[in-house]
C-alpha cells in the first residue's frame, strides 16, 4: 500500500483543491489533538512543571532533530527557533565571523525578499562596512569570487520555483573559501536536500509551509558541526546560554546548537510543528520528491493542453529537475482570475506583478485533484468569470 | 460584586496553591477556547485565507494595543512580538542609535540575565566600542551620568521583588540626557505601570507571567510615540516592511510600531495571549496592584508569625511600595523545601542560591489560600518533611 497521498491525515475542508501548502500547510489531525493535549493536560494540570514533565524545554532540539531527518543534516546541526527571518540574522552573522576579511554578502534577485532585508539591517547594524551585492539568479556562480563572505540563497525561488544547484553552488562558494547560507522554506518536506552531502555551511527555513506546523510555526536554523562552536552568538539570550538556570549575569554559550536559542519558544506553536512532524517518520523524501514532480508535471500538461497561451505561459522551469515543488504561470490578470479559482475551491496564490502560483504537497495532494484544478481554470479563462468586481478587489495579503 | 477574583476564569487544578503565575500564568477557560477555535475552524477550514478573514496580520497590533492599556501605553505603541530577548536586541540597539555619541549601557545586577546577556551580544556585534556598566540596584541613580546612552532595567526584581522607581530614575536619566528601557516582565498585569506619564523610552515584557499567554506566549514592546519614526530597525523583517506584500528587494520601515515586527507570528501562541488578555477587559489594574499588596503582605504575616526567624527571613522589601507582585524569603534549605512544598500542593519556585519565591495573581489568588500556603509552609519547615533524597534532586527547569 503506498503511503502517499496520506490525505486522510489533514483536515481539508471538502470541495477545494488546496494548492498553497508552499505559504501554509493545512491542519494535521495529530497537531489538532496534540495542542489540545498541550494546553489543557499540559500547560492546565502541569502549569509551570510542564518544562521539564512535559519535555517543553527539549522541544526545539526535538523538533530541530526530527527536520534535520529531513533535509540531511545529523542529529544536533539543527534547532527549531524563532522566525526565519530572525534565522536569517543569527546564521548570517555567524557567517560573517567566520570570513571577518570579507565585505561582500552575496545573493540574488530571486530570494525571498526577508532574507535581503535581514541582510541590509545586518550590514547597517555592523557599520555599513560590508555590501550586499545581488545578482540575477543564474550569474551567482560567476559572480563567486575571493571577494565574498558568504552567498545566502534560497534554494526554490518563491515566485517561479526556479532551483539553484545547491551542491554546484555551494563547492564554487567553498572554493572561493566563501561560506554558503541556504533558505530552506520551500524545500524542506519537498526536495531531497542533503546538507551533509553538500557540504553547506549555514541553513534556515520554515515550519508552516511543507512541514504543516501551522501559522507562524516555528522556523529552523542549521549549523555544519565544524562550525557548531566557533560561532559566538550575536542573539546571546538566556536559552542559549550553557547554563541558563544558573542565572549568572555573564553570558557563556552552550555546546553545539543549542546556543543559536535565544529566548523562550512558544510552546503551542512549536508543539503543533512536533506532532506535525511525526507525520513524516514513514516517509522517505525521495518518494516525496518523485511524487511532487508526477503532481506538477501533470498541472503543467494538463494547463497547457486547455489554456490558450496568449493567455497563460509557464513560468517555472519546464524541466523537473529544475524547479522544486511549485509551478507558476504569467497570467496577466491574475490577480483576479486567483480570486475566482479560491472561489472555485482551487486555492493558489498570486505574486506581483502577474504570476498564479501553485504548490504541490504529495503528502495530501493527488493527481487527480490537480488535473481537476487545472481544468477550473481553464473554465474560468474560457469563460472570463475573473472578470467581476469583486475579484479585483485586492486583500492586505495575498 | 468585586470582579476579584475571577479564579472561576481559570483551570486550575484542585488542590493547589498556585504562587507561580510570575513565572508562567495558569490557562484561561477563555484562551483554551479560542486556541481550538484558531486551530479548527480558522487554521483547519481558511488555510491560507485565515491571514485575512480570520485577521492573523492585526493580532501583534491588536495584542499590543490590549497590553498597552495595562502599562499606560497609548494605542499604536506596542507591538507583542517574538521572544522578551529578542526585543531587548531591538530597543537597546534603537536606543543606542538615538544615542550614537555615548558609550555606556546601564544597568543593575538584579536584571533579568537574559537582558544582561542580549546587551552583551549586541555590543559584540557593535564591534566592542560599548561597554555594559552594572552597579547594585540602589546604586542606579546615582551612577547616570552624561556618558550613559541608555539605562536598562527591569522594574521589579526577578528574585527578590524589590520595584525601581521608574518614574524617578526615567526623570534622572533624561536629566543626563540618557534613553531608558523598562523591563516588564514581572510587571505588566500586575503592577500600575504608567509609560506615557514616566515618558519612558523604551519598554519590553512578557507574555506568560501576569498576562497568563501561555508558555512562550509572544513577548512586547514598547516605543514612545516622538521615537517611533527616528528608528531603524536592526531586525528588519518583511513584516516590518512599510508593503510586505508587495515583496520589494529594498526595504522600507513601516509607519509606526508596525516596523518593530520581524517575521511571521507565531499565531496559536499570539491568539491564546489575545484571549487571555480579553479577561482584562473590565478590571482596573490599580484594583489589581490594591489586592496584590494584600496577598503579598498576608503571606509575609502569616509566615512569619509561623516560621522560626532562624530558618527564613524575608528576601523582598517590607514596604509594599517598594515590592512588586512576589516575595522572596533566603532559606537555607530552599530547594528541598520548595519541592516540598509543590508535592504538598504549593507552588512556587526557587532562586539559587538560596530564595524560595512566591508570586501573587489577583485574578486567582485569594487571601484565604496564601494564608493556607503559609501554614504549609510553616508546617513543613516545623516536621522537616523537605528533608528526603527525591527533594535534593535537581530538574532541569527550577
Amino acid at each position: 500500500m503506498p503511503l502517499l497521498p496520506m490525505r486522510s491525515a489533514f483536515d481539508l475542508p471538502a470541495g477545494i483543491v488546496y494548492l498553497d501548502g508552499n505559504s501554509l500547510g493545512p491542519l494535521p489531525h495529530v497537531a489538532r489533538e496534540r495542542i489540545a493535549q498541550t494546553v489543557t493536560d499540559e500547560w492546565g494540570q502541569m502549569l509551570i512543571g510542564g518544562w521539564n514533565a512535559a519535555g517543553w524545554m527539549d522541544l526545539p532540539e526535538k523538533v530541530g532533530n526530527q527536520i534535520g531527518r529531513l533535509i540531511g543534516a545529523p542529529p544536533g546541526t539543527v534547532t527549531a527557533a524563532d522566525s526565519t527571518s530572525i534565522n536569517v540574522h543569527k546564521v548570517l552573522a555567524a557567517a560573517l565571523q567566520l570570513r571577518p576579511d570579507r565585505r561582500i554578502i552575496l545573493s540574488d534577485t530571486g530570494n525571498f525578499p526577508t532574507d535581503l532585508y535581514m541582510a541590509k539591517g545586518l550590514i547597517d547594524q555592523l557599520g555599513r562596512q560590508h555590501q550586499l551585492k545581488l545578482v540575477e539568479p543564474e550569474d551567482v556562480s560567476s559572480a563567486i569570487d575571493e571577494t565574498v563572505a558568504a552567498v545566502m540563497l534560497t534554494e526554490v525561488d518563491y515566485r517561479t520555483g526556479r532551483l539553484h544547484d545547491m551542491s554546484g553552488v555551494t563547492k564554487t562558494a567553498h572554493d572561493a573559501g566563501a561560506v554558503t547560507i541556504w533558505d530552506l522554506a520551500h524545500s524542506a518536506g519537498a526536495l531531497s536536500v542533503d546538507l551533509h552531502a553538500t557540504q553547506a555551511d549555514f541553513a534556515i527555513g520554515c515550519g508552516y509551509k511543507y512541514l504543516n506546523g501551522g501559522p507562524g510555526a516555528p522556523a529552523f536554523l542549521y549549523v555544519h558541526p565544524k562550525h557548531l562552536d566557533h560561532i559566538e552568538p550575536v542573539l546571546s539570550g538566556w536559552l542559549g546560554h550553557a547554563s541558563p538556570f544558573d542565572f549568572d549575569t555573564g553570558y557563556r554559550p552552550a555546546d553545539g546548537i543549542g546556543r543559536m536559542r535565544v529566548g523562550t519558544p512558544p510552546i503551542l506553536s512549536m508543539a503543533s510543528l512536533d506532532a506535525a512532524l511525526g507525520l513524516w517518520d514513514d516517509i522517505d523524501v525521495a518518494d516525496v520528491r518523485t511524487q511532487s514532480i508526477k503532481l506538477s508535471s501533470a498541472f503543467i500538461e494538463e494547463v497547457e493542453r486547455r489554456c490558450p497561451a496568449e493567455e497563460i505561459s509557464l513560468a517555472s522551469p519546464r524541466d523537473a529537475d529544475q524547479r522544486g515543488s511549485q509551478v507558476s504561470f504569467r497570467c496577466e490578470n491574475g490577480y483576479p482570475v486567483m480570486q475566482a479559482l479560491i472561489v472555485e475551491g482551487v486555492i493558489g496564490d498570486f505574486r506581483a506583478p502577474n504570476l498564479i502560483r501553485f504548490g504541490f504537497a504529495p503528502l495530501y495532494n493527488t493527481e487527480e485533484e490537480v488535473r481537476s484544478a487545472a481544468r477550473t481554470l481553464a473554465e474560468i479563462l474560457r469563460t472570463r468569470r475573473w472578470d467581476k468586481p469583486q475579484f479585483h478587489a485586492r486583500a492586505a495579503v495575498t
